[in-house]
């Protein structure tokens, strides 16, 4: 997994081969080809090996201040080096490998929903969230806009940017 | 084009050479490669040549009604076929070809983003929308959250999902 985040920054993750990655590791190919049947196997395990304790949640008690500081953690490491380029990768090995989709999903995004989801039932308890705020739809929209930011309008993910998003959300588009 | 789209669909994207297409089309491959110098740049004319007059902006009045009724337009369009699989495989190779990048943003993306924020600038001087509502935003926040649902959870982009959304946005997350 070391070969395959050294030869990702080296080249590019589109670019690189599970030959190149077994020559890197001094493997050989059959090697790395029973233990990862696919390119996006294999770079699911090297996001997961980053093994990254920012994306916790802190709970303060404001549910505001905690979700800007964990969205800022997120996007420092998923819009950058070493885990930006990797997660990109990933995202689109999953679009043409179902296996990939099933894989990221159980092993790194359902958890991360699960702590964001945990973190809002708790405010919401607490009157600090909508009474009737649908949280089954509480990913789409607050993650949704950062990979429309970064993926698809491809502009910079700045803290700012992230706290005038959490505070629109919160206000609502309608009149007051 | 058309043999794109034919081949597309029979084979998947992703499995497309711009050799196959130029079979299909009788052309040879220089003839294909003169005119188109990437995959990428292919898909985008594929995809605008389906030239798709519903993804304009109806002004009905009600910037509510207007949103849902093309929203829902856009979501049938782009998450199935012919437009939903080419569109993700022009995605995925603006992810690693930024000149494919530029080329959809601006051909595609930055047109739609327009017609949104001239309706929603619309709705803001009707005070249907609250008046300090950042409309730079907008795009992020009312489409990240379906490319999230499509492309990341690969959940279905239901018309009921897409109500619920535009209700709970325009409502805000935040205690009233």
């Amino acid at each position: 997994m070391r070969a395959t985040l050294e030869l990702g920054e080296e080249l590019g993750y589109a670019r690189l081969s599970i030959e190149a990655v077994a020559a890197r590791a001094g493997a050989g190919k059959h090697t790395i080809y029973r233990r990862w049947t696919s390119k996006g196997a294999l770079f699911l395990d090297s996001l997961l090996s980053l093994n990254e304790p920012g994306l916790d949640y802190p709970d303060t008690g404001d549910v505001i201040a905690d979700l800007r500081r964990q969205i800022h953690t997120a996007v420092d490491l998923l819009s950058r080096p070493p885990m930006g380029p990797l997660y990109v990768a990933l995202l689109v090995e999953a679009q043409h490998d179902p296996q990939v989709a099933d894989a990221l999903d159980e092993r790194f995004i359902a958890p991360q929903a699960e702590k964001t989801i945990a973190r809002l039932e708790r405010a919401r308890e607490q009157g600090q969230l909508a009474p009737d705020f649908d949280l089954d739809l509480a990913m789409a929209i607050l993650s949704g806009p950062l990979y429309f930011q970064h993926l698809i309008a491809r502009r910079p993910l700045t803290h700012d940017w992230v706290d005038r998003l959490i505070d629109t959300l919160f206000a609502g588009m309608g009149p007051r």
